[in-house]
């Protein structure tokens, strides 16, 4: 048995049965190898960014990661933003990048990069094998990594003739260190500062989002009185009736100093303290006052779950009864003008039933947390690190993962434009995802920015810029270029029955949303 | 005046007069600035990778670099892929990539990354702006660096209070160091090697590959007899009627091996000694034989057309007259079957004069050389970093540089597939492309690479990792989507008709010929 093939049967051992791949001739043994390993679902991207944020979404819902198969340091350079957003995700994803064998590295020919260094700056696990008898045993290191708490990026570098000669078979699984358990001062503190009878917030993010995390939150909180908030961006929150309902910190930086400007303590469970997404001019950085205290009870890589229990614990709060969201959702608005409001107001009226909802609504998007909080129980995954380009992919990845689950993918229509290959991908494997593209032709959210730093009366080049329309895209268009049903609404009751219908479809469909 | 426009006014005047963007938050105040900025082109890309791959067909054709504006890290590393191509072009590019403000980075925002480290892999000169007082004089050397032979990726990271804060006004420009010449021993070893009487190569690529240096090639082969070739690749070839043909180095390696098997001197001008495009098991990375001498005229980065002057006064071959190639191409083919034959015998017989033609046809491609090099006057632009996906981009930044010349972009399926956003941009400037899209539902080229590494027999789920079928594509809709023109054929007389409809349009246009 070949390295190549070595390899992926250890990472079918080691627990990664999917993998999101676009390969190239370096990675051809891999291919190879995959018709003899049964069990190793692989999907094909047409273009890097669609598997690495395929591989992200994937994750977050599945609980463990998938794997990656990237053509050299090019085919890693392509999914780099997307892995720059799993890192920030803390999201676990085992990256393989094939390499030139060996022996061809010093002729420098075109494909030749420096591999290791395009994958550090995203990367907690860097390795190139060295021999086709030690691959097997990376690529259970490689899962071991990408699987320590709190889930991180370990990228395997594979030289092709590490992939050809004769290798060892499958390796055992590598054991996970646990995550650490954070100690009693800690929670002592925490305690101390959630009874100090000043205004308290308790600032989560990661595991504890999910809804048995946020049932422990909520029982802090019907305790000791303490405000819930999430990161402004969170990998997977549980949310919807029969859930414990939490605040996100506002991206606005003047709407979050003003929602942290009373608050005495910030305590943190694997969230960091709260800073703005930018800085700007003569605004600060850190988003909480003088004179709070920030404590950490858990930091990310710790085992924040045990930890918000023995916080629990500590407070006596095992019988508290936690608030629990109430289904309560808006009806479709008669207005049948496309709005902000009316299409936010829809998404809220229509929501399936344990929906997986993706949110690069950007622009659109901020508005939608009112409208949604009392929809029947779905889970929201966002945008982590910042680089547009990953809600196609997210929706992909998360729908490969939760076959019988509905995913609404909630999209902007110039972020959208970065991965739209994503779209393909999505009718090759026949996933249940329906699409609102929110067309305002405009990086919208930089239209506010200009503003944001002085520039108020922008010329036609600056404007330029920020537009992208002359010519309009018609998403429609591109949409069934790439194989997915697609429809344009240009009023409410449009919008609501093509939502309803995207939704019934069963398969993947795009709605295009002129606001 | 503030160091953004510091900056934008100190590329202008080192040179630098077009932008190609995608821009985000902390690039706001360089935007901002465009307003005031006379004279300086912004075009904007829907995704980094068509900005980086524009910038390279740019400065291909105007002999200068181009500027890209990119955010942050992650823009940057979606514009890393093209980057790279532009590194093994050694064409040269200024960077300006956005950062978050210094004080704002303690705080590891969401998009904070490490800029420098996802730089350093593609560019030969990084440097991050320290205050808004160096940002001007930092431009300046950024553009040196870009210009220093034979050309390079230089990438200055721009702070955001850099930008915004008080700056100098414009920098003067900082010289470019001058090529170094080569001294006479390598002159007079590359005349003895000439001379040997044995079978010789001249391997050429980079500047010599233009019209001139051809002509310089051409005394030098009349002179001597020795066979005039090109690298496998190469950023700019001039051919055609009137011009001396190169042969170039085969990408399938038994043919290479061949085309070298009898050669015992190789004189490389500006060329490395020729390597294999991958490395395959049993099979050498060098491609020249045992007993076959490599000599060096001239490295890449020392000034190889004073090289080959040098060479042909030493030969005493100023007056030898080239063997210049005569006007001959073949009629559009009868046989009404497209065919990778009779799609290449069209291209030949329609290629209008004075066309700048970028080539990512890969598969269908390989065949194109015979049919086309008797066509009237034209530069050919290829793919020299081996990563697919520059070949619309590359179309997009030829035609920017050369608004009186019509580009003929041949263009593979899958290859388009990764940065095909680049139409988009195409219809907002009016630039004037045909674009003929091979669609052979397949990673072609990955399917012969399969049977090379001795799977010759796949089964299902290795065949769908490299075909794109399933569903396919449709170019059409995806080009009219994004404001393109496009039409399909389906037999050679179509295909005709369409070719000479898209060229006499003056604008983007797409003809999906379906192989």
């Amino acid at each position: 048995m070949n390295g190549a093939e070595s390899l992926a049967r250890t990472l079918l051992r080691s627990g990664v049965d999917v993998c999101f791949t676009n390969p190239g001739t370096s990675e051809m043994h891999f291919v190879a190898a995959l018709d003899r390993v049964e069990g190793m679902r692989c999907v094909l991207g047409l273009f890097e960014g669609v598997v690495t944020g395929a591989a992200d979404g994937y994750a977050r819902m599945a609980g463990r990661p998938a794997g990656t198969l990237l053509h050299l340091g090019p085919g890693l350079g392509n999914g780099l933003a997307n892995l720059h957003n799993a890192r920030k995700a803390q999201t676990p994803v085992v990256n393989i990048v094939g390499e030139h064998a060996v022996r061809h590295l010093a002729h420098d020919a075109p494909l030749t990069a420096d591999i290791e260094g395009i994958a550090r700056p995203v990367s907690a696990w860097v390795k190139t094998s060295t021999s086709a008898r030690e691959v097997a045993r990376d690529g259970a290191e490689a899962v071991a990594a990408a699987r320590t708490a709190p889930g991180q990026v370990a990228t395997l570098i594979l030289p092709a003739d590490t992939a050809w000669e004769e290798g060892t078979g499958a390796a055992e699984p590598v054991p996970v260190p646990p995550a650490p358990q954070v100690d009693d001062s800690r929670v002592r503190a925490a305690v101390d500062a959630l009874r100090s009878g000043q205004p308290t917030v308790l600032l989560m993010t990661g595991r504890v989002l999910h809804e048995d995390g946020l049932a422990l939150a909520g029982k802090v909180a019907a305790s000791t009185g303490t405000r819930l908030m999430a990161q402004m961006a969170n990998k997977r929150i549980a949310r919807g009736a029969g859930r414990v309902t939490v605040e996100r910190v506002p991206y606005p930086v003047d709407q979050a100093l003003a929602t942290f400007a009373d608050v005495r303590h910030i305590v943190l469970v694997g969230a960091k303290p709260p800073v703005a997404f930018f800085a700007y001019p003569g605004k600060p950085s850190e988003l909480w006052p003088k004179g709070c205290e920030v404590h950490s009870l858990a930091e990310a890589h710790e085992d924040c779950m045990h930890a918000l229990e023995a916080l629990v614990d500590a407070l006596g709060a095992s019988g508290a009864r936690p608030a629990f969201q109430a289904l309560e959702r808006p009806s479709v608005p008669t207005d049948e003008r496309l709005s902000v409001e009316t299409v936010c107001a829809t998404i809220g009226a229509l929501m399936p039933e344990n929906a997986v909802v993706t949110d690069e609504a950007i622009s659109t998007g901020r508005g939608l947390h009112p409208y949604t909080l009392g929809a029947p129980p779905h889970d929201w995954l966002a945008i982590c690190g910042g680089s547009i380009g990953i809600g196609l992919p997210l929706a992909t990845g998360a729908a490969v993962a939760c076959p019988d689950r509905k995913v609404l993918a909630l999209q902007a229509d110039g972020s959208a434009m970065y991965t739209i290959q994503a779209l393909w991908t999505q009718a090759r494997e026949g996933l249940d995802i329906t699409t609102l593209l929110f067309s305002n032709r405009a990086y919208g959210s930089l239209k506010h920015e200009l503003h944001n730093v002085g520039a108020s009366n922008p010329g036609r080049k600056a404007l330029d810029m920020l537009e992208i329309g002359r010519p309009d895209l018609d998403f429609v268009s591109i949409a069934r270029g790439m194989g997915v049903a697609a429809t344009r609404v240009t009023s409410t009751s449009e919008l609501a029955r093509a939502m309803r219908a995207g939704l019934a479809s069963g398969g993947p469909n795009l709605v295009e949303v002129m606001l």
